[in-house]
């Protein structure tokens, strides 16, 4: 053998090993991503029948559809750490909030998939690719009668700017804001009009009956909330405290809590409510009232003994955040601190 | 230096180079998924105001919502032949259709970036997550008067039932049927109410500006539309021709194409109109009169020396598909003509 083919077999196991090194670095340092399995399905849903399903023209067509499905999109990293963690937006948004920031840079979805954790994105019932239900709306065209047709509430611009703090008026962007200013226009352009009203049953119904069936199919996991999930996140820790691994309300309602939810759901199921500074003065629906809410159930929670912690983001020095922290400049920042909790609490579980 | 280590060192390397070659060989054959980049965007969209943009209770709340706009879901293969795919789905659905089949088997989407092809699935704007515009809606609520309010039309699972040839009679199907019947619920959970009405212009008018945004943001890529879509994707080549590196027409329509049409736009863009056995003798808008149409149009684009296909599945020995082949047991067999025909085609214009 000539010294060129050993240097030549040298060189070559040392390109293959340096390229596989590249892929476990990139796969953890924001390089490659490496799925051992992605796709999407549905939970739920039911034959829905109505003489108003659809429409040819103006005349209503009776028939079937689907009603009550939730979306689920997943990514399972082939480094996993097994422990899924399911994301569950807000009001006016759909599963895009966890996806690209609106300035374009990585979402907590695939972050956490870097970090080894399974991540299953759901779109609330009645939103975006849950598709809701048309019935009412084309009884009420084809009928001249909108008596039992429901709203369909969205955040204005206007609402939005007040309600998440991304400005203390508008135009204007608090001076500190971590908020990507330049991706307005493309952030608003994933605000969703909220069908949950067309559905069976009470706003948020079907989504808290959604949230229950995903995790009898996946089995035990941490569930992520934010905002107007926030409820919804109580909702399912008390139906089935054995399956929430951990919930992680950011920014989302921790009240009421019975005292039975205290003493026997939340003994067991790790809480962790997130905050942030400009919560601070807001009189809005995100603002002083429910974040006290929440510093209030986690001290009910720890004087019991139970595993609550109320996580202020300026308390760990980090400010400028509004309540759509998932997409601001220090996203990530953010999330490392939620999955630095999770691998501690829910980990040990 | 030991035996023992040098024997460690070089096991350690064999063991590197046959991860490395896992990941390779996996990542063409349907083992881990390895993307150099993944996420979602929108184009296009408006800002725009209206008394009833939005409803708190029953009274309308004035305000600003974004309007039109095209939402994208990315995903770019680390080893990538550069000849991106847009993926555009028919009525009645969203972008789910190319992703995971209702079975739980790889749809469209992934297999196409497995096979080295950027791909971007849009949900058609006013569908999805797409957000369609709500304030027609709610005026009609707030006034009591229809009479400006689109009706919402969605196929019900009768109709889709002839349509989409799923079977000759509910709930039969056909004898040789490729369609996953067991998961047919499933299937159905997918139809997506079509908003598009609520939406500013013609009924698909912004799907058709979101695709054209999309192309000139993403530079020239191969369009594959389905059924509803085939008139957008003219529409489309028609506009852009320079952008169109080919046209990939799933059962969709293919008239009617002007005589400019025919020398100036399909002269250079490639044109593939795929059809199924079932479409014969079938009376529904997807049926015989379509393809037809399709067969047509092709026949006058190649008469003239233009590069266009007409690939009709049984003529290739693959029977038993449906206008949804893209979810079908055999669907990547499908893919896979598909793929031949624009590797051979598109990548040498």
């Amino acid at each position: 053998m000539r010294i060129s083919m050993i240097l030549r077999g040298v060189g070559a196991l040392l390109a293959a090993i340096g390229a596989l090194m590249s892929y476990v670095a990139a796969s953890s340092l924001g390089g490659p991503l490496v799925l051992s399995d992605e796709g999407s399905f549905f939970v739920r849903g039911q034959n829905e029948r109505s003489e108003f399903a659809a429409m040819r023209g103006n005349e209503p067509v009776a028939g079937t559809i689907r009603t009550g499905q939730m979306y689920v999109q997943f990514k399972i990293p082939v480094k996993s750490n097994a422990i899924p963690v399911i994301l569950v937006h807000g009001a006016n948004h759909s599963g895009v909030t966890y996806e690209t920031t609106p300035d374009g840079r990585e979402g907590w979805a695939n972050y956490f998939v870097r970090n080894g954790f399974p991540v299953y994105v759901v779109d609330q019932a009645g939103r975006g690719r849950s598709g809701f239900n048309p019935s009412a709306i084309n009884r009420a065209k084809a009928k001249g009668d909108t008596s039992a047709m429901p709203a369909i509430p969205i955040a204005t611009r206007e609402a939005a700017w007040a309600s998440y703090r991304l400005g203390p008026k508008f135009p204007e962007f608090w001076a500190d804001s971590r908020f990507p200013q330049a991706a307005l226009d493309h952030y608003f352009s994933q605000a969703e009009p909220m069908g949950d009203g067309t559905l069976t049953g009470e706003f948020g119904a079907q989504t808290i009956a959604g949230l229950i069936a995903l995790l009898e199919k996946i089995g035990p996991a941490v569930v992520l909330v934010h905002s107007q999930s926030g409820a919804y996140g109580l909702a399912v820790a008390r139906a089935k405290p054995e399956l929430v691994r951990a919930l992680v309300s950011v920014e989302g309602d921790c009240v009421p809590l019975s005292d039975d939810d205290v003493a026997k759901v939340f003994n067991r199921v790790p809480l962790l409510s997130v905050w942030a500074d400009h919560s601070f003065g807001n009189k809005a629906r995100n603002g002083d009232e429910r974040r006290n809410g929440c510093s209030g159930s986690v001290a009910r929670i720890a004087a019991k003994g139970g595993p609550a912690k109320f996580m202020l983001l300026p308390e760990l020095g980090i400010k400028g955040n509004s309540h759509m922290m998932m997409v601001e400049t220090n996203n990530l920042q953010i999330a490392d601190l939620i999955m630095g909790w999770v691998k501690q609490t829910a980990a040990t579980r």
